[in-house]
């Protein structure tokens, strides 16, 4: 069986705000856009920003059910590409949880929240391998 | 600025009943492994599955912060193997959330709960290109 994600699919409240966010912010592309979900190409899969009532009822997924946490990364060239991309998403609508610092494991990373409390992380990782596709190669 | 997701991490409460949903489920290959963490080289990515607690802490995350409601999905070759899929993920410690049925907008699927919570759909979409390295590109 492949090792294989095809899509992200994040649950928002406010589509402009979103877009805000992922736009604005990141400076991303939509591949797809309609009134009730958005999708950029990603490097290897798609993320999709769907309304989150409507992703809710397509997984059945219903309130008491035991929410997983969990973060999302996206990884930068240099530690000053760390500041400025974070700075980019605050004034996108994203919200500061965790000021850039240095990690035990080396490198360097913040983390905000976007608009529906989704975490990224905004990382520099000398160690790992990205290539001008942005697909990223695990290594220690 | 590169459209791009580096790594998706999941936090989870027991790595052994976390591992063998993916490990025997999935029938994936951990990258690295240790007692707090495992990743996975995805399709251009990396997954990882991490102690909630140190997740937690890590991105700065109080309990009263609003969590979003998200899905990941993995593509398979046919509507046949959604369901043997799924079958395998329940086996493994998966909880079925919708059992596989087709969408509006074509092909099948359905969706399956980690130990953890995380949302997995498990789809047979045959308008989406995946090639033999698993890299997913986004079609109408």
């Amino acid at each position: 069986m492949q090792q294989q994600i095809s899509v992200i699919t994040l649950g928002i409240a406010d589509l402009t705000q979103s877009r805000r966010f992922y736009v604005e912010g990141f400076g991303w592309k939509p591949v797809f856009e309609n009134e009730q979900i958005i999708f950029y190409q990603m490097n290897g899969f798609v993320l999709g920003t769907f309304e989150k009532q409507a992703l809710d009822e397509d997984m059945n997924r219903t309130n008491d059910t035991q929410l997983g946490s969990y973060a999302l990364a996206h990884n930068v060239e240099s530690r000053e590409a760390v500041e400025k991309v974070m700075e980019q998403l605050i004034a996108a609508g994203g919200n500061l949880l965790r000021k850039a610092d240095a990690p035990l494991h080396g490198g360097y990373r913040g983390y905000i929240a976007d608009p529906d409390g989704h975490a990224w992380e905004v990382a520099w990782n000398p160690a790992w391998q990205i290539d001008e596709n942005g697909l990223v190669t695990f290594s220690l």
